[in-house]
């Protein structure tokens, strides 16, 4: 998914203005809901974290489960549902795969619940 | 729920930082989750968001489900998951349930996903 279609828009293409300013359309919360809903869950939550407070903001599978006490694959299962929203990329680089934080995703997130 | 339960803190009882600074810790993780979970719903993100761009950040259930088809039950339902989740507060007064944004909430949330 490119970060450009994780913006949500309205059906004029307009980019959605914060719920507190004004209310939803049927189409923006849906869209909506389906990233929180990625994000609603405690691991995801702390893997997300863990990725996204790095220094570049990128890291190996490997670093990211340190202190995550759950086997490798419920990670990567939960990697996967992060990415499927759009919120993560991964990318191989030899032997390891490499996770990101989508551009901007969390804090389009974070504008849309707060005050914009 | 007061606000002051709101506020997700560390086991020292610090506010906690944005996930992007810090890694969560799995207390906060769990609370986090648990609001974002009540979020991740289109309809409650849309009463929400009907209730919240009012000018008073308050509606009475009547004007809330303009527009959204669905039962009085049902939105009742959505209502009762969002004040559990300490995201909305309800006040009776005379015939009618007043609902409004609990201060903060929204704020803390994006301020949470955000820079901070």
């Amino acid at each position: 998914m490119s970060n450009q279609e994780l913006l949500l828009t309205d059906v004029s293409g307009c980019t959605v203005a914060p719920l507190v300013r004004e209310p939803l359309s049927a189409d923006a919360a849906t869209e909506l809901a389906a990233k929180l809903k990625a994000l609603s869950d405690p691991v995801r939550l702390r893997l997300l974290s863990a990725i996204a407070s790095t220094a570049t903001q990128e890291a190996c599978v490997c670093d990211i489960s340190a202190g995550i006490e759950l086997s490798q694959p419920t990670i990567s299962h939960h990697l996967k549902v992060l990415r499927q929203a759009g919120l993560i990329d991964s990318e191989r680089r030899g032997t390891w795969v490499y996770y990101r934080v989508v551009p901007d995703a969390l804090q389009q997130l974070s504008r849309l619940l707060g005050n914009g």
